[in-house]
């Protein structure tokens, strides 16, 4: 009998975060008032954010502890399992070793429920009444819906408005935990009036639908604002995946070469592959971590590292990131999830300092690698995984072509049955590739505005 | 830290599969032919399945050894998880101690595919080239899909027309595992060219697929059928369900007062359920099992037990079983799963000699209590298992009536985010409540025309 799944107890759920900052050599830049573009504290933050999230999200602490509140409501999911992908490996025939970490288990269906959990604790605890968020796909939106409603605090959701209208489903299930969805733009906010009043039918996109959310919370005094990838705290709360795994393939009596996850904002990626980074940082290890990321929407692999905005109307502090600018709207490809301009501050240095890699995929690929995994392991990816999923497969056949199998552990970090209709498009051949040209990218960087980053 | 989870190891995956006929004080009667209304032996069964269930279909050994290699494929999804739901208990607010089973972890998200395994596995070694079969809201189609993919074996889905036009992405899922799934009925049988000739636009039912599916079958001798349910050796696959819930309550250090599980075909309630009244009939016991049927479809609680056919063409054996007619069309609800007139035998027999109990639900006390435990649990549930849900909030409002709190298991037999569309009618308040009327109920089985079972 195949031993194909790694299983930890209730107990064994981390009981810190871990914060890669206090690792890194090089320590991520401070950001700039989008006025005034001069270095702002974390004062700056308190419009939106509660204390203790601000706090975590300038801490140089190695690691921060989780309240035993929040870790019990992980007991609802987590530990999640992590599995030896056997039938994937025989699928593509290969001596690679792959493993995947499962974060389909949770409530909404992806790993966006480890930040909403402690980001809706933090702010019941200091007396916060309402939390607004902006949302693509749906996974965040959702995610928080159900943290909100565990702690008794309203959630009001900004949905880009194309997504609302094709993911019915998303938004029910946000309804179902007791949330408040809108199309974004709306009639709420200035930012959406304004929009509005220049296009009555703009279908939005996810810099409106946060400048929407963080108008709100900014406005009323009993109103936060959260974030469900990209600051450092949120990518911080993702790191329980990869300590959960650490000890796993320590169960498994292995160790990956190479960890890979799909890359949005940065949590994902952050999530699993921050810990095994911590080996290389304090041990010397030599684990590859890959950020796999969209051709469509190639921050990473093309973009520039400077200081930009987080939305596209420029509200917020200008944060020093890999970017193709804040008004870049990436293609609509499937994988909502990872159609954002920037990457979060701590990847983007890491990235700069080379720590870590990035390889950018098509979305073909992605829904052949998904519908093969499905086929083998029974379980059907969001579109959003599909991308580690085809890089997996691109490191497969580069381990066949160096004659060195190498082991790989990627994040699944979602199931995708709220995502049928990108695969019923797949299935009918509708599915087109997007790849920016060099003349898009050097259009696309020539109209950044915003400040360079000065190397010391 | 409330320890929510009982997990096992996959070396706990059960060896063997329980079979209640052998403690079974009154055995089931034997089937009759469909023409000459005679007892028949095994050797009938054998254009349509493959010898090894044919001998499991009528075998009164207690204990059938599970193969190795059905074992290693569940190793996929199995062993599942059992929950304590305190989350819920807390919104019902009840002293009464709540626990589940959840089977919403397979590929296909439900308990179909721990039969679906091994009944392709069996026709694989008889060299059985392709399985037909039926399928209603797609859960069980979805899972002999995977199944047969797994082995090599072609699969045929006869969906009922409706699901298939109301269902696109179960059925998206089938073809993801390379199914052919066909709107029933079809041009492609003589079954189907009948029901087309008298109505072009039939919506189809399950009786008319399970028509095809076995015609087809009958008339190729490299072509066998599958039942997702109602047949004995289906529901004894399933008891692997509640031999791991048993260990699991001992893990708990607890032990239900009440097992609960949705009915259909009566596998759901096997599966959960014959485990526990092993213990009723080896040791005394007395634990309460209650299958939960919906109003609209009250073969148990309010049909008769008679010899009845399978399909509502009347192709298949007699069985004897509590049915509501085979010409019955149960109305449209939700819970397509558990649409069908007739219950199966083993479970028919254990309702007359009063050794389990039934309990008939409405839907939208169903969808009401699905709602309940999404929010507390983060699970959305499939229709069919909040049909369990719904008789749970039952006995706990009894309990509280009485001042004795219960241990209440059930079985969360599988998630709801292909039924979206069912909940969306929900909260739009277009859920109706069908409930058969005496009159309703005296047509029907006045209407029965097969033999009656003579008491001995």
């Amino acid at each position: 009998m195949k031993h194909r799944k790694f299983l930890l107890a209730e107990t064994d759920i981390p009981t810190h975060w871990y914060n890669i900052v206090a690792d890194m050599p090089n320590k991520p830049l401070p950001p700039l008032h989008p006025g005034t573009k001069e270095p702002i504290g974390p004062e700056a933050l308190m419009p939106l954010f509660p204390m203790e999230l601000i706090k975590q999200e300038v801490t140089g602490e190695k690691w921060v502890e989780i309240p035993d509140e929040v870790r019990d409501l992980y007991t609802l999911w987590r530990p999640s399992p992590l599995y030896r992908a056997y039938e994937f490996e025989k699928l593509l025939g290969t001596d690679c070793k792959i493993y995947y970490k499962y974060e389909g288990v949770s409530p909404s269906g992806s790993h966006k429920p480890n930040t909403a959990v402690p980001q809706a604790y933090y702010n019941k605890q200091e007396g916060v009444k309402r939390i607004t968020t902006e949302t693509g796909a749906g996974q965040w939106g959702s995610a928080l819906s159900f943290a909100c409603n565990h702690f008794g605090i309203e959630c009001e959701v900004y949905m880009v408005k194309i997504s609302y209208e094709q993911k019915p489903y998303r938004k029910l299930l946000m309804n179902t935990w007791g949330a408040k969805v809108f199309a974004s733009p709306t009639n709420l906010t200035n930012a959406g009036r304004q929009i509005l009043a220049q296009d009555p039918n703009s279908p939005g996109s996810l810099g409106i639908a946060i400048s929407e959310a963080v108008e709100r919370a900014a406005m009323n005094d009993d109103t936060k604002y959260a974030l469900g990838s990209v600051l450092n705290h949120v990518l911080m709360h993702q790191t329980i995946v990869g300590q959960e795994a650490l000890k796993q393939m320590e169960m498994a009596g292995d160790m990956p070469d190479i960890v890979v996850a799909p890359f949005g904002g940065g949590s994902n990626f952050a999530g699993l592959t921050f810990p095994f980074l911590r080996l290389n940082l304090e041990e010397g290890r030599n684990i590859r971590a890959i950020a796999a990321e969209p051709a469509s929407c190639p921050k990473l692999t093309r973009g520039v590292f400077r200081y930009d905005f987080g939305d596209t109307v420029g509200m917020t502090p200008l944060l020093p990131m890999f970017t193709l600018g804040h008004k870049f709207v990436p293609s609509p490809i499937h994988a909502g999830g990872l159609r954002y301009h920037g990457a979060g501050v701590i990847v983007s240095q890491l990235l700069h300092d080379k720590l870590i890699e990035a390889q950018a995929v098509m979305q073909k690929e992605c829904f052949q690698a998904g519908v093969d995994f499905a086929k083998a392991e029974g379980i059907l990816p969001a579109p959003e995984a599909t991308h580690a999923l085809a890089t997996v497969v691109r490191e497969v056949q580069k381990a066949r072509e160096e004659g060195r199998p190498k082991t790989i552990l990627f994040n699944l970090c979602g199931h995708g049955y709220f995502d049928m209709s990108a695969y019923q498009q797949y299935f009918e051949g509708k599915i087109v590739d997007h790849e920016l040209t060099a003349a898009d990218i050097e259009a696309l960087i020539a109209e950044i505005d915003t400040p360079e980053i000065l190397e010391a």
